[in-house]
């Protein structure tokens, strides 16, 4: 039974959203529910949360281990699984990891775009790495089963990441930089390097990480993930659309430039552009999913492989990355050094 | 196989208490995590407790569900089961009652001795009973599991909690005011109510709460449990010592102060007595409960019922109080008003 599973998505949520899960047969989805909110108000944003699931209890629920998923198909209904793009929520307080995971985020970027207490963003023009209170983290997450995700990372923050960390790590959104060369695309170096240690790669269908952005066409796209699984293996890699559906333009706004400039940060953007970009034309909703599917069989992609692209490689991660390192029973060989 | 629970306890945590835990063969005990903290500042001491349970697997760890009691009794530990004896942790904010619970509250007072946002404590001159927040609380700690505590609120308020609560309720540490005429004790009357409502008594062994104070002896201690039990019904008693062990009196200072008076208000003490009371001879940690259950024998108790005193009455109250409502199956007959 292969699952459909989306590992990213931010959108302004409601009833119809949850409804558009249901009709396209999503199972579970990795939510950001964080940027730079502060703990307590991260807090505020799992409170609206809770809210939803008791309004929608037949559509919603929220995920905490990979059993869920499949909770979710038995039941008809979606797991949603908490992320943060950025550590703002966990403060500089690192017994907020563990509070955090209990709360029941499972992936927290370790940056977003800036140098953060622990790693560097992707847009830095220096990057140094993971910090000492990051190695601190980074074993911290590794213990209760926050997963590591460096999507808005720098290059040598990731390897670091990858490197340091004793579990897999994720990049939920984000494509080869060699298909499209947008500063969040990663090379492939760094991409075999996530395979090889066991992460996975999300593929976003955000038009800034598109070749030719909203003009790209899901051949493209599919032949984009054929490639991929060359170089990384069909093991390693899902899709995380990175949808920011019904979003309003100060959203953007508040996910680049949060309270850390007075001034607009245009990310990805620019000062023509500035706000959310158009969807490609074969991708809008959780309704979808069925046209990047079909795209990987125009290709030649097998059936199996097409299941693990589309949700069972996630789940596999899934149940070795939620629990506690100890009662896992198995680490990364890393570990042992 | 009877349980030993103790319904209260707001140590000086320490390895030497775990410990005494140990070697006294409890079970489960619920611990004060929180007076008048707020919901960030009650983080932190979750904080500090997840510390131990990482440092002392072997003693402690975390309850969450009555399963869990019998979870540490097969594995030779104590279960550790989160209180808070103010709501300050809630802050103003509904959203946090399932947040608290979520991170493993499962008791919570409405007031500590002054007016809430909840109800009126025991001090107070008037008790105006459940305020228009306190009873949406109320309603939503019944919806997640997380039990009323009415231990240090006034007669009126207690009454409506018993009243407006759809599952029973419970007050962790107290004794009977016919007994022993402590502001903070219990009228026959309402002890009646609360079991009849299938509530709970935790008898304390807090001195101000002893007839004699400090000199009472166990005898005395365990009468009083006999002849409340022919007014409670045995289903309905438990221990909830309300051990203080190893405090400095700093610590009944920010108890019965908090911030909320620059002067200080000596609660169940004077002036002249303003720090913890010394505790009676037969019990001073947690390896003393054997001198109550060797008391309550000594009244013509039967086993069984001893059992029930020691530990079991409060499993089974752990079993119909920690889950969600709807999942209990059962609600308190009221709630179908």
């Amino acid at each position: 039974m292969s699952m459909l599973i989306d590992g990213l998505q931010y959108a302004n949520w409601s009833e119809k959203i949850f409804r558009q899960m249901r009709a396209g047969g999503v199972d579970a989805v990795h939510v950001t529910i964080t940027y730079h909110e502060t703990f307590r108000e991260t807090v505020l944003q799992i409170e609206k949360w809770n809210r939803w699931f008791e309004q929608f209890p037949d559509l919603i629920f929220q995920g905490r281990t990979a059993a869920d998923v499949t909770l979710a198909r038995a039941t008809g209904r979606t797991a949603i699984f908490f992320g943060s793009q950025n550590p703002s929520c966990i403060e500089d307080d690192i017994g907020l990891v563990e509070i955090m995971h209990t709360l029941g985020l499972r992936f927290m970027q370790l940056t977003y775009n800036n140098q953060s207490l622990l790693a560097t963003g992707c847009y830095e023009a220096e990057d140094i790495g993971l910090t000492r209170m990051g190695k601190e983290v980074v074993r911290e997450m590794n213990r209760v089963g926050l997963v590591v995700d460096m999507s808005h990372s720098g290059s040598r923050s990731t390897f670091h990441a990858i490197e340091h960390s004793s579990r897999p790590i994720a990049i939920t959104h984000a494509n080869p930089h060699s298909w499209h060369p947008a500063l969040r695309n990663k090379s492939d170096d760094l991409l075999r390097a996530l395979g090889e240690s066991g992460g996975m790669l999300g593929f976003s269908v955000y038009p800034h990480h598109l070749k030719d952005g909203t003009a790209c066409t899901v051949q493209s796209f599919a032949d984009m993930i054929a490639r991929t699984i060359d170089l990384m293996g069909e093991d390693h890699v899902g899709i995380g659309t990175d949808l920011c559906q019904d979003q309003p333009d100060s959203i953007v706004e508040w996910m680049r430039t949060g309270r850390w400039s007075k001034t607009v940060d245009f990310g990805e953007g620019s000062a023509d552009a500035p706000g959310f970009p158009e969807m490609p034309s074969w991708f809008h909703d959780n309704r979808d999913f069925g046209s990047i599917a079909d795209g990987l069989r125009v290709t030649g992609m097998g059936d199996a492989v097409i299941a693990k692209v589309m949700g069972d490689n996630w789940l596999t991660f899934f149940e070795k990355s939620f629990g506690p390192q100890d009662a896992a029973g198995k680490r990364n060989d890393r570990a042992a050094e």
